[in-house]
Protein backbone atom coordinates (compact mmCIF):
# COMPACT_ATOMS: atom_id res chain seq x y z
CA UNK A 1 0.00 0.00 0.00
CA UNK A 2 1.06 3.51 -0.44
CA UNK A 3 1.68 5.28 2.84
CA UNK A 4 2.51 9.02 3.68
CA UNK A 5 5.07 9.89 6.93
CA UNK A 6 4.82 13.65 8.15
CA UNK A 7 7.36 14.07 10.25
CA UNK A 8 10.86 12.10 10.18
CA UNK A 9 11.88 13.17 13.87
CA UNK A 10 13.09 9.59 15.77
CA UNK A 11 9.99 7.70 16.00
CA UNK A 12 8.33 9.01 12.48
CA UNK A 13 11.90 7.89 10.71
CA UNK A 14 11.72 4.69 12.31
CA UNK A 15 8.05 3.98 11.26
CA UNK A 16 8.36 4.71 8.26
CA UNK A 17 11.83 2.63 7.83
CA UNK A 18 9.47 0.23 9.03
CA UNK A 19 6.73 0.77 6.52
CA UNK A 20 9.29 0.45 3.79
CA UNK A 21 11.01 -2.53 5.10
CA UNK A 22 7.45 -4.51 4.98
CA UNK A 23 7.94 -3.54 0.81
CA UNK A 24 4.93 -0.51 1.29
CA UNK A 25 5.48 2.35 -1.07
CA UNK A 26 6.29 5.00 1.84
CA UNK A 27 6.83 8.97 1.00
CA UNK A 28 8.28 10.86 4.13
CA UNK A 29 8.05 14.43 4.75
CA UNK A 30 9.83 16.88 6.98
CA UNK A 31 10.95 20.69 6.91
CA UNK A 32 14.60 19.27 7.70
CA UNK A 33 16.69 18.57 5.08
CA UNK A 34 18.77 16.81 7.22
CA UNK A 35 16.23 14.48 8.40
CA UNK A 36 14.69 14.15 4.65
CA UNK A 37 18.15 12.75 3.85
CA UNK A 38 18.59 10.33 6.68
CA UNK A 39 15.09 8.91 4.83
CA UNK A 40 16.50 8.93 1.31
CA UNK A 41 19.70 7.27 2.70
CA UNK A 42 16.87 4.46 3.87
CA UNK A 43 15.91 3.95 0.45
CA UNK A 44 12.65 6.23 0.90
CA UNK A 45 11.11 9.29 -1.18
CA UNK A 46 11.63 12.32 1.26
CA UNK A 47 9.75 15.81 0.51
CA UNK A 48 9.48 18.85 2.53
CA UNK A 49 5.82 19.25 1.69
CA UNK A 50 3.57 17.33 3.48
CA UNK A 51 0.18 17.77 1.69
CA UNK A 52 2.52 16.05 -0.96
CA UNK A 53 3.34 12.92 1.03
CA UNK A 54 -0.30 12.79 1.63
CA UNK A 55 -1.46 12.62 -1.90
CA UNK A 56 -2.45 9.41 -3.07
CA UNK A 57 -1.87 7.95 0.10
CA UNK A 58 -3.98 5.28 1.79
CA UNK A 59 -2.52 5.71 5.24
CA UNK A 60 -0.89 9.14 6.43
CA UNK A 61 1.11 8.76 9.67
CA UNK A 62 1.44 11.82 11.46
CA UNK A 63 4.43 11.79 13.65
CA UNK A 64 4.92 15.43 14.80
CA UNK A 65 5.52 17.15 18.31
CA UNK A 66 2.03 18.37 19.74
CA UNK A 67 -1.34 19.41 19.20
CA UNK A 68 -0.59 22.56 17.53
CA UNK A 69 1.40 20.96 14.83
CA UNK A 70 -0.99 17.96 13.92
CA UNK A 71 -3.55 20.55 13.29
CA UNK A 72 -1.84 22.41 11.06
CA UNK A 73 -0.65 18.80 9.39
CA UNK A 74 -4.19 18.59 8.72
CA UNK A 75 -5.82 22.02 8.31
CA UNK A 76 -3.62 24.70 8.04
CA UNK A 77 -2.92 26.18 4.69
CA UNK A 78 -2.96 23.57 2.13
CA UNK A 79 -3.11 20.92 4.64
CA UNK A 80 -3.15 17.33 4.00
CA UNK A 81 -6.91 16.88 4.77
CA UNK A 82 -7.00 18.18 1.16
CA UNK A 83 -5.21 16.08 -0.55
CA UNK A 84 -6.03 12.70 1.00
CA UNK A 85 -7.42 10.30 -0.92
CA UNK A 86 -11.43 10.11 0.35
CA UNK A 87 -11.55 6.97 2.50
CA UNK A 88 -7.79 7.11 3.22
CA UNK A 89 -6.87 7.03 6.81
CA UNK A 90 -5.08 9.83 8.97
CA UNK A 91 -3.17 8.34 12.10
CA UNK A 92 -2.42 10.96 14.33
CA UNK A 93 0.13 9.64 16.31
CA UNK A 94 1.42 13.03 18.29
CA UNK A 95 0.48 12.57 22.16
CA UNK A 96 -2.69 14.84 21.88
CA UNK A 97 -4.94 15.96 24.65
CA UNK A 98 -8.16 13.45 23.96
CA UNK A 99 -10.24 16.61 23.91
CA UNK A 100 -8.05 17.63 20.67
CA UNK A 101 -8.19 14.27 19.47
CA UNK A 102 -12.45 13.90 19.80
CA UNK A 103 -12.20 17.62 17.82
CA UNK A 104 -9.74 16.84 14.85
CA UNK A 105 -11.22 13.84 14.15
CA UNK A 106 -14.67 14.90 14.02
CA UNK A 107 -13.62 17.24 11.92
CA UNK A 108 -11.24 15.20 9.55
CA UNK A 109 -14.55 12.44 9.29
CA UNK A 110 -16.99 15.31 7.94
CA UNK A 111 -14.43 15.73 5.26
CA UNK A 112 -15.34 12.09 4.16
CA UNK A 113 -11.70 10.90 5.81
CA UNK A 114 -10.84 8.23 8.10
CA UNK A 115 -8.75 9.54 11.55
CA UNK A 116 -7.21 7.09 13.64
CA UNK A 117 -6.24 8.44 17.41
CA UNK A 118 -2.87 6.47 17.65
CA UNK A 119 0.06 7.70 19.88
CA UNK A 120 2.78 5.75 20.14
CA UNK A 121 5.13 4.10 23.04
CA UNK A 122 7.97 2.28 22.61
CA UNK A 123 10.82 4.98 21.67
CA UNK A 124 13.26 5.34 18.40
CA UNK A 125 14.88 2.09 18.55
CA UNK A 126 11.54 0.00 18.82
CA UNK A 127 10.32 2.29 15.99
CA UNK A 128 13.21 1.31 13.74
CA UNK A 129 12.45 -2.17 14.36
CA UNK A 130 8.65 -2.30 13.05
CA UNK A 131 8.14 -2.74 17.22
CA UNK A 132 6.28 0.14 18.62
CA UNK A 133 3.01 -0.26 20.63
CA UNK A 134 0.21 2.07 19.49
CA UNK A 135 -2.91 3.14 21.98
CA UNK A 136 -5.68 3.30 19.27
CA UNK A 137 -9.08 4.36 19.04
CA UNK A 138 -11.29 5.51 16.17
CA UNK A 139 -13.81 3.96 13.63
CA UNK A 140 -13.47 0.18 12.93
CA UNK A 141 -13.52 1.30 9.06
CA UNK A 142 -10.21 3.66 10.53
CA UNK A 143 -8.70 0.12 12.60
CA UNK A 144 -9.46 -2.02 9.00
CA UNK A 145 -7.61 0.57 6.62
CA UNK A 146 -4.76 1.08 8.23
CA UNK A 147 -4.43 -2.31 9.95
CA UNK A 148 -1.86 -3.59 7.21
CA UNK A 149 -0.15 -0.47 8.07
CA UNK A 150 0.25 -0.79 11.67
CA UNK A 151 0.95 -4.43 11.07
CA UNK A 152 3.95 -3.15 9.46
CA UNK A 153 5.08 -0.93 12.17
CA UNK A 154 4.03 -2.07 15.46
CA UNK A 155 4.34 -4.70 17.50
CA UNK A 156 1.30 -4.41 19.71
CA UNK A 157 -2.01 -2.78 18.55
CA UNK A 158 -4.73 -1.95 21.17
CA UNK A 159 -8.28 -0.88 19.73
CA UNK A 160 -9.21 0.80 23.19
CA UNK A 161 -12.85 2.40 21.94
CA UNK A 162 -14.58 2.99 18.37
CA UNK A 163 -13.98 7.02 18.83
CA UNK A 164 -10.46 8.64 19.15
CA UNK A 165 -9.86 9.90 22.23
CA UNK A 166 -9.53 7.09 24.25
CA UNK A 167 -6.10 6.55 22.50
CA UNK A 168 -4.85 9.58 23.85
CA UNK A 169 -6.17 9.49 27.37
CA UNK A 170 -4.20 6.08 27.16
CA UNK A 171 -1.26 7.97 26.48
CA UNK A 172 -1.73 10.23 28.91
CA UNK A 173 -1.90 7.78 31.59
CA UNK A 174 1.38 6.27 30.70
CA UNK A 175 2.94 9.23 30.42
CA UNK A 176 1.56 10.37 33.53
CA UNK A 177 3.91 7.19 35.06
CA UNK A 178 6.34 7.70 32.65
CA UNK A 179 6.90 11.70 34.10
CA UNK A 180 6.59 10.22 37.82
CA UNK A 181 9.23 7.44 37.69
CA UNK A 182 11.70 9.50 35.95
CA UNK A 183 11.72 12.08 38.37
CA UNK A 184 11.76 9.49 41.44
CA UNK A 185 14.29 7.52 39.53
CA UNK A 186 16.90 10.76 39.80
CA UNK A 187 15.48 11.73 42.90
CA UNK A 188 16.12 8.06 44.32
CA UNK A 189 20.06 7.83 43.00
CA UNK A 190 20.80 11.48 44.25
CA UNK A 191 19.41 10.92 47.27
CA UNK A 192 21.19 7.31 47.34
CA UNK A 193 24.28 9.29 46.31
CA UNK A 194 24.06 12.02 49.30
CA UNK A 195 23.15 8.84 51.83
CA UNK A 196 27.10 7.71 50.85
CA UNK A 197 25.79 4.89 48.11
CA UNK A 198 27.55 4.49 44.78
CA UNK A 199 25.04 5.50 41.71
CA UNK A 200 26.26 2.67 39.84
CA UNK A 201 25.42 0.05 43.31
CA UNK A 202 22.16 1.42 43.51
CA UNK A 203 21.32 0.49 39.64
CA UNK A 204 22.40 -2.97 40.41
CA UNK A 205 20.07 -3.62 43.47
CA UNK A 206 16.86 -1.70 42.60
CA UNK A 207 16.62 -3.56 39.04
CA UNK A 208 16.50 -6.65 40.69
CA UNK A 209 14.33 -5.37 43.85
CA UNK A 210 10.39 -4.13 44.28
CA UNK A 211 11.77 -0.17 43.50
CA UNK A 212 12.18 -0.87 39.86
CA UNK A 213 10.03 0.79 37.06
CA UNK A 214 10.99 0.44 33.06
CA UNK A 215 12.34 4.08 33.24
CA UNK A 216 14.67 3.86 35.88
CA UNK A 217 16.26 0.77 34.07
CA UNK A 218 16.25 3.01 31.30
CA UNK A 219 17.18 6.27 32.50
CA UNK A 220 19.39 5.89 35.28
CA UNK A 221 22.34 4.49 32.66
CA UNK A 222 22.26 8.29 31.66
CA UNK A 223 23.20 9.32 34.71
CA UNK A 224 26.06 6.42 35.71
CA UNK A 225 27.32 7.12 31.72
CA UNK A 226 27.51 11.15 32.79
CA UNK A 227 25.47 11.42 29.32
CA UNK A 228 22.79 13.88 28.96
CA UNK A 229 22.59 13.79 24.90
CA UNK A 230 19.39 13.91 25.02
CA UNK A 231 17.76 10.44 23.89
CA UNK A 232 14.34 12.03 24.75
CA UNK A 233 14.34 15.73 26.10
CA UNK A 234 12.69 17.46 29.32
CA UNK A 235 11.00 19.40 26.98
CA UNK A 236 8.66 16.69 26.01
CA UNK A 237 7.80 15.38 29.34
CA UNK A 238 6.94 19.30 30.45
CA UNK A 239 4.69 18.92 26.97
CA UNK A 240 3.26 15.66 28.32
CA UNK A 241 2.99 16.34 31.91
CA UNK A 242 1.57 19.97 30.89
CA UNK A 243 -1.48 17.79 28.69
CA UNK A 244 -2.25 15.47 32.05
CA UNK A 245 -2.46 18.65 33.93
CA UNK A 246 -4.48 20.43 31.72
CA UNK A 247 -6.68 17.19 31.07
CA UNK A 248 -6.89 16.74 34.96
CA UNK A 249 -7.60 20.65 35.67
CA UNK A 250 -10.46 20.74 33.27
CA UNK A 251 -11.95 17.50 34.96
CA UNK A 252 -11.08 19.00 38.93
CA UNK A 253 -9.28 15.70 39.18
CA UNK A 254 -6.02 15.92 41.78
CA UNK A 255 -2.57 14.08 40.44
CA UNK A 256 -0.82 15.25 43.00
CA UNK A 257 2.14 13.30 41.87
CA UNK A 258 2.24 14.09 38.52
CA UNK A 259 1.85 17.95 39.58
CA UNK A 260 5.16 17.65 41.92
CA UNK A 261 6.96 15.54 38.63
CA UNK A 262 6.03 18.11 36.19
CA UNK A 263 8.06 20.76 38.65
CA UNK A 264 10.73 18.86 38.57
CA UNK A 265 10.84 19.30 35.05
CA UNK A 266 10.05 22.68 35.31
CA UNK A 267 12.62 23.16 37.48
CA UNK A 268 15.15 21.46 35.58
CA UNK A 269 14.44 23.29 32.38
CA UNK A 270 14.43 26.30 34.34
CA UNK A 271 18.01 25.64 35.52
CA UNK A 272 18.84 25.77 31.41
CA UNK A 273 18.01 22.06 30.16
CA UNK A 274 15.40 21.87 28.50
CA UNK A 275 16.87 19.93 25.69
CA UNK A 276 19.01 17.82 27.60
CA UNK A 277 18.06 14.64 28.39
CA UNK A 278 15.12 14.01 30.66
CA UNK A 279 17.75 12.11 33.33
CA UNK A 280 19.11 15.69 34.27
CA UNK A 281 16.60 16.11 36.84
CA UNK A 282 19.41 13.93 38.40
CA UNK A 283 22.03 17.26 37.79
CA UNK A 284 19.15 19.16 38.95
CA UNK A 285 19.48 18.11 42.51
CA UNK A 286 23.15 17.47 42.05
CA UNK A 287 23.45 21.04 41.53
CA UNK A 288 20.87 22.11 44.42
CA UNK A 289 22.76 20.02 46.84
CA UNK A 290 26.03 20.20 46.06
CA UNK A 291 26.64 16.19 45.15
CA UNK A 292 28.86 14.94 42.95
CA UNK A 293 27.73 12.61 39.55
CA UNK A 294 29.59 10.12 37.55
CA UNK A 295 30.66 12.49 34.50
CA UNK A 296 31.14 11.64 30.69
CA UNK A 297 34.78 9.61 30.40
CA UNK A 298 34.98 8.49 34.20
CA UNK B 1 23.76 -24.30 62.29
CA UNK B 2 21.25 -23.06 64.83
CA UNK B 3 19.34 -20.11 63.79
CA UNK B 4 16.98 -17.84 65.69
CA UNK B 5 14.39 -15.74 63.97
CA UNK B 6 12.94 -13.00 66.03
CA UNK B 7 9.27 -11.96 64.41
CA UNK B 8 7.43 -14.69 62.84
CA UNK B 9 5.27 -12.09 60.69
CA UNK B 10 4.58 -12.77 57.13
CA UNK B 11 8.50 -11.83 56.16
CA UNK B 12 10.50 -13.61 59.48
CA UNK B 13 7.89 -16.88 59.23
CA UNK B 14 9.20 -17.42 55.37
CA UNK B 15 12.98 -16.92 56.78
CA UNK B 16 12.28 -19.29 59.43
CA UNK B 17 10.43 -21.98 57.38
CA UNK B 18 13.38 -21.48 54.25
CA UNK B 19 16.20 -21.99 57.36
CA UNK B 20 14.61 -25.08 58.53
CA UNK B 21 14.30 -26.43 54.53
CA UNK B 22 17.73 -26.11 54.54
CA UNK B 23 18.06 -27.90 57.51
CA UNK B 24 19.00 -25.57 60.08
CA UNK B 25 18.22 -25.92 63.68
CA UNK B 26 15.71 -23.02 63.99
CA UNK B 27 13.82 -21.77 66.88
CA UNK B 28 11.31 -18.93 65.70
CA UNK B 29 9.96 -16.49 68.40
CA UNK B 30 7.13 -14.18 68.51
CA UNK B 31 4.88 -12.27 71.21
CA UNK B 32 1.58 -14.16 68.75
CA UNK B 33 0.39 -17.47 69.99
CA UNK B 34 -1.04 -17.50 66.16
CA UNK B 35 2.32 -17.02 64.78
CA UNK B 36 3.79 -19.25 66.90
CA UNK B 37 1.58 -22.05 65.97
CA UNK B 38 1.72 -21.21 62.44
CA UNK B 39 5.64 -22.00 62.42
CA UNK B 40 5.07 -24.85 64.86
CA UNK B 41 3.21 -26.10 62.20
CA UNK B 42 5.62 -26.07 59.71
CA UNK B 43 7.74 -28.37 62.29
CA UNK B 44 9.64 -25.51 64.35
CA UNK B 45 10.35 -25.13 67.49
CA UNK B 46 8.19 -21.55 68.51
CA UNK B 47 9.06 -19.68 71.95
CA UNK B 48 7.37 -16.19 73.09
CA UNK B 49 10.21 -15.18 74.63
CA UNK B 50 13.01 -13.43 72.17
CA UNK B 51 16.13 -14.06 74.13
CA UNK B 52 15.24 -17.80 74.47
CA UNK B 53 15.44 -18.48 71.07
CA UNK B 54 18.56 -16.19 70.45
CA UNK B 55 20.28 -18.55 73.36
CA UNK B 56 23.30 -20.74 71.29
CA UNK B 57 22.13 -19.93 68.24
CA UNK B 58 24.87 -19.15 65.77
CA UNK B 59 22.70 -16.11 64.24
CA UNK B 60 19.98 -14.25 65.01
CA UNK B 61 17.55 -13.04 62.50
CA UNK B 62 15.70 -10.25 63.76
CA UNK B 63 12.58 -9.46 61.71
CA UNK B 64 10.10 -7.33 63.57
CA UNK B 65 8.64 -3.99 62.42
CA UNK B 66 10.45 -1.19 62.99
CA UNK B 67 13.89 0.64 65.19
CA UNK B 68 12.15 0.44 68.55
CA UNK B 69 11.25 -3.02 68.47
CA UNK B 70 14.59 -4.08 67.44
CA UNK B 71 16.62 -2.18 69.70
CA UNK B 72 14.38 -3.58 72.87
CA UNK B 73 14.65 -6.96 71.58
CA UNK B 74 18.62 -6.16 71.60
CA UNK B 75 18.77 -4.14 74.46
CA UNK B 76 15.51 -3.97 76.15
CA UNK B 77 15.22 -5.69 79.80
CA UNK B 78 16.66 -9.37 79.21
CA UNK B 79 17.82 -8.73 75.49
CA UNK B 80 19.06 -11.53 72.94
CA UNK B 81 22.74 -9.31 73.05
CA UNK B 82 22.80 -10.97 76.28
CA UNK B 83 21.79 -14.45 75.38
CA UNK B 84 23.29 -14.84 72.03
CA UNK B 85 26.96 -16.30 72.18
CA UNK B 86 29.85 -14.50 71.78
CA UNK B 87 30.89 -14.34 67.91
CA UNK B 88 27.58 -15.19 67.26
CA UNK B 89 25.77 -12.35 64.29
CA UNK B 90 22.56 -10.93 65.09
CA UNK B 91 21.06 -9.93 61.20
CA UNK B 92 18.79 -7.04 61.64
CA UNK B 93 15.84 -7.16 58.73
CA UNK B 94 13.56 -4.35 60.05
CA UNK B 95 13.61 -1.64 58.21
CA UNK B 96 15.66 1.21 60.34
CA UNK B 97 17.18 4.60 59.84
CA UNK B 98 20.72 4.50 58.52
CA UNK B 99 22.16 5.79 61.80
CA UNK B 100 19.79 3.71 64.17
CA UNK B 101 21.44 0.53 62.22
CA UNK B 102 25.23 2.56 62.62
CA UNK B 103 24.53 2.78 66.40
CA UNK B 104 22.83 -0.89 67.48
CA UNK B 105 25.96 -2.17 65.46
CA UNK B 106 28.57 -0.30 67.94
CA UNK B 107 26.85 -1.06 70.61
CA UNK B 108 26.44 -4.83 69.57
CA UNK B 109 30.22 -5.18 68.24
CA UNK B 110 31.44 -3.50 71.85
CA UNK B 111 29.51 -6.49 73.55
CA UNK B 112 31.68 -9.12 71.05
CA UNK B 113 29.10 -10.16 69.36
CA UNK B 114 28.41 -9.15 65.76
CA UNK B 115 26.17 -7.43 63.73
CA UNK B 116 24.87 -7.01 60.07
CA UNK B 117 22.73 -4.26 58.55
CA UNK B 118 20.52 -6.50 56.37
CA UNK B 119 16.80 -5.40 55.13
CA UNK B 120 14.66 -7.28 52.81
CA UNK B 121 13.37 -6.86 49.46
CA UNK B 122 11.01 -9.53 47.97
CA UNK B 123 7.95 -9.88 50.36
CA UNK B 124 6.34 -12.75 51.76
CA UNK B 125 5.91 -15.16 48.68
CA UNK B 126 9.65 -15.19 48.20
CA UNK B 127 10.63 -15.38 51.82
CA UNK B 128 8.77 -18.49 52.01
CA UNK B 129 10.61 -19.66 48.88
CA UNK B 130 13.70 -18.45 50.09
CA UNK B 131 14.43 -16.36 47.72
CA UNK B 132 14.57 -12.79 49.33
CA UNK B 133 16.96 -10.19 48.41
CA UNK B 134 19.27 -8.56 51.52
CA UNK B 135 21.31 -5.81 50.86
CA UNK B 136 23.72 -6.00 53.40
CA UNK B 137 26.58 -4.15 54.86
CA UNK B 138 29.05 -5.14 58.27
CA UNK B 139 31.95 -6.28 58.99
CA UNK B 140 33.53 -9.18 56.51
CA UNK B 141 33.14 -11.61 60.30
CA UNK B 142 29.61 -11.24 60.33
CA UNK B 143 29.11 -11.85 56.51
CA UNK B 144 31.11 -14.92 57.01
CA UNK B 145 29.24 -15.58 60.04
CA UNK B 146 26.02 -15.79 58.69
CA UNK B 147 26.91 -16.65 54.73
CA UNK B 148 25.13 -20.38 55.12
CA UNK B 149 22.09 -18.96 56.88
CA UNK B 150 21.57 -16.31 54.73
CA UNK B 151 22.40 -18.54 51.77
CA UNK B 152 19.24 -20.51 52.65
CA UNK B 153 16.64 -17.52 53.06
CA UNK B 154 18.20 -15.31 50.17
CA UNK B 155 18.33 -15.32 46.19
CA UNK B 156 20.76 -12.42 46.34
CA UNK B 157 22.84 -11.14 48.88
CA UNK B 158 24.69 -7.55 48.53
CA UNK B 159 27.49 -6.61 50.10
CA UNK B 160 27.31 -3.06 50.21
CA UNK B 161 30.42 -1.84 52.35
CA UNK B 162 31.87 -2.99 55.67
CA UNK B 163 30.08 -1.44 58.01
CA UNK B 164 26.04 -0.98 59.53
CA UNK B 165 24.31 1.78 57.71
CA UNK B 166 24.77 1.52 53.88
CA UNK B 167 21.93 -1.72 54.02
CA UNK B 168 19.57 0.44 55.55
CA UNK B 169 20.63 3.38 53.44
CA UNK B 170 20.02 1.53 50.60
CA UNK B 171 16.61 0.27 51.80
CA UNK B 172 15.58 3.59 52.11
CA UNK B 173 16.49 4.20 48.32
CA UNK B 174 14.22 1.19 47.23
CA UNK B 175 11.35 2.44 49.85
CA UNK B 176 11.34 5.81 48.47
CA UNK B 177 10.74 4.13 44.79
CA UNK B 178 8.22 1.71 46.16
CA UNK B 179 6.43 4.39 47.83
CA UNK B 180 6.30 6.74 45.19
CA UNK B 181 5.38 4.33 42.37
CA UNK B 182 2.19 2.64 44.33
CA UNK B 183 1.37 6.73 44.65
CA UNK B 184 1.60 7.06 41.56
CA UNK B 185 -0.23 3.68 40.12
CA UNK B 186 -3.17 4.21 42.10
CA UNK B 187 -3.18 7.65 40.68
CA UNK B 188 -2.94 6.77 36.94
CA UNK B 189 -5.30 4.03 37.20
CA UNK B 190 -7.74 6.48 39.44
CA UNK B 191 -7.10 9.50 36.64
CA UNK B 192 -7.49 6.94 33.34
CA UNK B 193 -11.03 6.07 34.97
CA UNK B 194 -11.47 9.30 35.39
CA UNK B 195 -11.17 9.87 31.59
CA UNK B 196 -13.22 6.88 30.92
CA UNK B 197 -11.06 4.13 30.32
CA UNK B 198 -11.24 0.76 31.98
CA UNK B 199 -8.81 -0.33 34.50
CA UNK B 200 -8.64 -3.86 33.71
CA UNK B 201 -7.42 -2.01 30.20
CA UNK B 202 -4.74 0.45 31.78
CA UNK B 203 -3.26 -2.23 33.41
CA UNK B 204 -3.09 -4.42 30.44
CA UNK B 205 -1.16 -1.63 28.00
CA UNK B 206 0.61 -0.03 30.91
CA UNK B 207 2.44 -3.46 31.96
CA UNK B 208 3.45 -4.17 27.94
CA UNK B 209 4.93 0.09 27.77
CA UNK B 210 7.07 2.60 28.90
CA UNK B 211 4.85 3.71 32.15
CA UNK B 212 5.81 -0.29 33.67
CA UNK B 213 7.08 -0.53 37.54
CA UNK B 214 7.50 -3.69 39.79
CA UNK B 215 4.75 -1.53 41.87
CA UNK B 216 2.43 -1.12 39.21
CA UNK B 217 2.61 -4.89 37.80
CA UNK B 218 2.44 -6.06 41.64
CA UNK B 219 -0.57 -4.00 42.98
CA UNK B 220 -3.14 -2.86 40.56
CA UNK B 221 -4.24 -6.43 40.36
CA UNK B 222 -5.53 -5.79 44.32
CA UNK B 223 -7.52 -2.73 42.62
CA UNK B 224 -8.65 -4.93 40.10
CA UNK B 225 -9.61 -7.47 42.59
CA UNK B 226 -11.23 -4.13 44.69
CA UNK B 227 -9.41 -6.74 47.09
CA UNK B 228 -7.65 -4.28 49.98
CA UNK B 229 -6.86 -7.04 52.82
CA UNK B 230 -3.61 -6.08 53.63
CA UNK B 231 -1.11 -8.00 51.60
CA UNK B 232 1.71 -4.91 52.58
CA UNK B 233 -0.08 -2.09 54.84
CA UNK B 234 -0.69 1.69 54.00
CA UNK B 235 0.84 1.70 57.88
CA UNK B 236 3.66 0.12 56.14
CA UNK B 237 4.44 3.04 53.73
CA UNK B 238 3.90 6.17 55.64
CA UNK B 239 6.35 4.61 58.03
CA UNK B 240 9.26 3.83 55.53
CA UNK B 241 8.73 7.25 53.82
CA UNK B 242 9.21 8.94 57.16
CA UNK B 243 12.40 7.31 57.48
CA UNK B 244 13.34 8.34 53.99
CA UNK B 245 11.68 11.83 54.90
CA UNK B 246 13.90 12.27 58.21
CA UNK B 247 17.22 10.60 56.63
CA UNK B 248 16.71 13.37 54.17
CA UNK B 249 15.56 16.56 56.38
CA UNK B 250 19.08 15.58 58.39
CA UNK B 251 21.08 15.97 56.00
CA UNK B 252 19.50 18.42 54.46
CA UNK B 253 18.75 16.71 51.42
CA UNK B 254 15.20 18.02 49.23
CA UNK B 255 12.94 14.48 48.39
CA UNK B 256 9.99 16.46 46.56
CA UNK B 257 8.92 12.71 44.82
CA UNK B 258 8.80 10.77 48.32
CA UNK B 259 7.48 13.83 50.27
CA UNK B 260 4.16 14.00 48.19
CA UNK B 261 3.86 10.05 48.46
CA UNK B 262 4.12 10.18 51.56
CA UNK B 263 1.14 12.77 51.75
CA UNK B 264 -1.02 10.82 49.80
CA UNK B 265 -0.39 7.76 52.22
CA UNK B 266 -1.34 10.15 55.29
CA UNK B 267 -4.20 11.09 53.19
CA UNK B 268 -5.52 7.51 52.96
CA UNK B 269 -4.70 6.61 57.16
CA UNK B 270 -6.22 9.94 57.75
CA UNK B 271 -9.30 8.60 55.24
CA UNK B 272 -9.37 5.37 57.82
CA UNK B 273 -7.49 3.33 55.87
CA UNK B 274 -4.01 2.76 57.92
CA UNK B 275 -4.11 -1.23 58.09
CA UNK B 276 -5.71 -1.46 54.58
CA UNK B 277 -3.44 -2.55 51.58
CA UNK B 278 -1.29 0.18 50.32
CA UNK B 279 -3.11 0.22 47.08
CA UNK B 280 -5.99 2.25 48.82
CA UNK B 281 -4.94 5.02 47.89
CA UNK B 282 -6.66 4.37 45.27
CA UNK B 283 -9.85 4.42 46.87
CA UNK B 284 -8.78 7.44 48.10
CA UNK B 285 -8.86 9.33 44.62
CA UNK B 286 -11.90 7.17 43.81
CA UNK B 287 -13.55 8.43 47.50
CA UNK B 288 -12.19 12.38 46.67
CA UNK B 289 -13.72 12.59 43.15
CA UNK B 290 -16.64 10.38 43.07
CA UNK B 291 -15.07 7.67 41.15
CA UNK B 292 -16.33 3.78 40.96
CA UNK B 293 -13.38 1.26 40.67
CA UNK B 294 -13.64 -2.27 40.82
CA UNK B 295 -15.33 -3.93 43.94
CA UNK B 296 -14.77 -7.62 45.21
CA UNK B 297 -16.93 -10.45 43.35
CA UNK B 298 -17.71 -7.93 40.16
Amino acid sequence: MRIGVIGLGSIGLGIARSALSAGDEVVGADLSQAQRNAFAALGGEATGDAPEAARGADCVFCVVINAAQTEAVLFGKGGVAETMPEDSVFVSCATLPPETAERLGARLTGLGRLYLDAPTSGGPDKALAGEITIMGSGAAAAFDKAQPALDAVAAKIYRLGDAPGAGSAMKAVNQLLAGVHIAVACEAVAFGARLGLEPSQVYEVITGAAGNSWMFENRVPHILDGDYAPKSAVGILTKDLGIVLDAARTRHFPVPMASMALQMFEMTAAAGMAQDDDASVARLYALIAGLSLPEAGD
